[in-house]
């Protein structure tokens, strides 16, 4: 006898159980549907690529390679090393590229799988999640990328989230900063980063922050030479990135834009006149704001924000976040952009493309929290117990009868057999309709079903079993 | 500017193409929808277990084990090895095990999902393929065994399967071979890989090899010893397994067995009077004969074919295979078995199982070999093309009215604007209605409709336009 091999999971890795799944299985229907409606396509690329193909884009840390226990094999006399996937977007950029010349133009598509990152394990975040994505590539235009705010608007209509808000800002509008203001354009990711902190610590202090002289690096001897009091005020000063008190009031003056789009929009080409790269964010945001005015998406679903960044380094235009007004904490649900550079690390020329990502297990897990997710623990209509198994015949006559009518069907086959325990098993799964039938049933061509819900039961004649069954399916399902 | 990256996969892997997918996704949903008729529930596990959990059962040469590149990161002071799956079941019984006590039983789940086998790639082979799988954990009954055979048919019919056979063995009647016939038990594998090859080599040829002498192993210096004529008789001389000729008769005899179940099962139980294994084995195919008898899988579908012994080591009683009859050479296209042991390499008592899994990947390449794979390049039904841009907000709004109606939509996006193009679009993907409007449709409130398929045209007005879209649609769909 071998030792025994403790079941478990690796960490940071998850199972979903039969009630989760179907819950998510209904819920990645609904998210296709809406996809299909807007002319996206499935595609569908390994869980692996060439490790060249993923690092540069995202830092080597996340990554896992796959390797061979007895060792990697040279194929073709070349050593591949592989890794799994951290995202959809750059093995899209990486299939775009290989297939461009046969691809319909613009390409719409849409993919659903599993990435991993090799991040440390927190509650509620994996090394493997879910992602369901909508891209376009190749079209320059802000139909794309109103488009994907439309698509955006209705899967989450379509899952039943009424109160959430899509957060619109462009890149090139936070790429101008540094020229409107006067700071190092090096500094801008910096920047971005305190900007990202108003909200928790307060306009002033972000300011006080920015503005603020950089931190000097003092030699060790230096420091032991100071006095002790200067030592004292030299650790409490605070240091900031150094920008000039102008460049602090202008970004003060660009942080105090609000209001609706339009008086956003107007109000930040008041402050930037003149300024390229500002004044033609603002005109695809307004492009995108025409667009949207003309589909069906009211203008109280999204708005422009203009401290929207989005962490990751490709996006070159619009960008786009979802929060959930009743759960904003758990970050955005769906969020994408522009990254017209993406394609381009592959091909002697660069492809235009949008799209954004749901992350369906944090939206799952929200929708769980709102109560918006319904459980079931089995799709199993009919449960068909066996009274009497040198009958076993009879008993799978019914059950072919009532899955030839589309019924979903088990029968008895545990080891423990009595009726007790048959029942208690339809009532743990919370089947709806359990079949009972003895001698007497067979005898007289009658069946006996039982509305585990309404906690009825009847008998019927053999040849009107199903439809009763059906009745109490159907009533059940338009509950 | 950085040095381009060669957009390529790795070598044993493959992308789905849009047309591919849309299949493939049909596909998957049509054996869902039989999986859940059953009473199956999904299930989802990881594509990564601790190594530990993978290993043992399937040779170490095919586990891709996952590293991060930066080396591992200890959690909680331990250093866990991980790997990718190699097939669904190892991870069923790693789930099961881990959650027996919470689980109904039996519990019977389908799982679809990709695994990973760091196989040699060939042609039509990957590293990386799909499975659908069910299983009955928790029961030992025959009726489970039976409903698996049940469901496998039901699957390939209504994927449009008309001609295939399931071939059903006992691996308890292999395994009584040896002592029927007389041989150790632990040549039983290497006398069943030869009765494999039958088929291919003729019986004479195969129980010549199965009784002719095991080969010596001579020592080089006794070799060289030897006279030229014994040397090239000793490397002529064919060797065997070394089995009597009275164990040859024996088994001439069981593979002579042939006919219907109720023949097979007489003879068979005539040769193997007393043998326990064997008489077990028998009495578990009767069952499952009588079971099948009861449900709507026609005796045509099925045989018991003693031959049948299915590679993987973990099987216990009954074994499955499916060939499909015009095409026979791709091998079997959904396979299972009964493995009561698996279960307990993770718990001190054992658990019973049987279960199926199908070779999507397998599958799909053989009906698309059989012309019964529909391919289009899209699902979109609707194509709008943008004849006068400034008019966008129009043409947004028919957008608007088709998505609303439900049909897939696209509207014009790409670079090239002229019309040609536009029209060349729809044709490439074959999508079967195209709106055409300009100022004159505009001004008069009518659209213009064209009928890709039947290469009609009609103008109508726009109230009337989203009725006569869908009865094209719906033509088609019926077709």
């Amino acid at each position: 006898m071998n030792e025994l091999i403790k079941a478990r999971l690796p960490a940071g890795f998850r199972d979903y159980d039969a009630s989760e799944m179907l819950s998510r299985l209904r819920m990645l229907e609904k998210i296709r549907a809406v996809y299909e409606k807007f002319g996206f396509d499935p595609l569908d690329t390994p869980d692996v690529e060439i490790l060249e193909t993923l690092v540069g884009e995202e830092s080597g840390n996340l990554i896992y390679e796959l390797t061979k226990i007895r060792g990697h094999v040279p194929i073709g006399g070349e050593l591949q090393r592989i890794a799994s996937r951290f995202d959809l977007t750059v093995p899209l950029a990486r299939y775009y590229a290989a297939n461009a010349s046969k691809l319909p133009k613009p390409f719409k598509r849409w993919q659903m799988g599993r990435v991993r990152r090799g991040e440390k394990p927190q509650a509620g975040r994996y090394c493997e999640f879910m992602q369901c994505d909508i891209d376009t590539v190749g079209s320059s235009s802000m139909l794309a990328d109103a488009e994907i705010i439309w698509v955006m608007y209705e899967t989450l209509r379509s899952l039943g989230v009424e109160r959430f808000l899509i957060k619109v800002n462009n890149r090139k509008i936070l790429n101008g900063l540094s020229g409107l203001c006067g700071f190092p354009q090096e500094l801008t990711t910096d920047v971005l980063r305190l900007l990202d902190k108003i909200e928790r610590h307060g306009v002033e202090t972000i300011i006080d922050e920015l503005t603020a002289s950089v931190k000097q690096t003092i030699k060790r001897d230096d420091l032991s030479r100071m006095s002790s009091e200067d030592r004292i005020k030299y650790n409490e000063t605070k240091y900031g990135l150094g920008l000039s008190s102008s460049a602090g009031e202008k970004i003060q003056k660009f942080i105090a834009i609000n209001g609706d789009t339009d008086n956003v929009l107007s109000q930040l080409r008041d402050l930037a006149k003149g300024n390229e790269q500002i004044c033609a964010g603002a005109d695809e945001l307004e492009l995108i704001a025409q667009y949207l005015k003309a589909s069906d998406v009211p203008s109280e679903a999204w708005c422009v924000d203009l401290s929207v960044a989005r962490g990751l380094g490709y996006y070159t235009g619009p960008v786009f976040e979802t929060i959930l007004l009743d759960l904003p904490s758990i970050g955005s649900v769906f969020s994408g952009g522009r990254y017209d550079g993406l394609v381009s690390r592959f091909l002697e020329y660069s492809v235009p493309a949008t799209g954004a990502s749901i992350g369906v297990d944090r939206l799952f897990e929200a929708l769980r929290q709102m109560d918006q997710i319904e459980v079931r623990p089995t799709a199993t209509d009919v449960f068909v117990t066996v009274l009497d198994p040198d009958r076993i015949n009879d008993y799978l006559a019914l059950v072919t009868k009532l899955r030839q009518s589309g019924l979903r069907t088990s029968i008895h086959m545990a080891e423990e057999r009595a009726f007790k325990s048959q029942l208690a098993y339809a009532v743990k799964q919370q089947i709806p309709v359990v079949i009972i039938c003895g001698s007497n049933e067979f005898e007289a061509g009658t069946v006996t079903i039982k509305n585990m819900n309404a906690r009825s039961q009847q008998t019927v004649p053999q040849d009107s079993f199903i439809r009763e069954v059906r009745t109490i399916i159907d009533i059940k399902s338009q509950v």
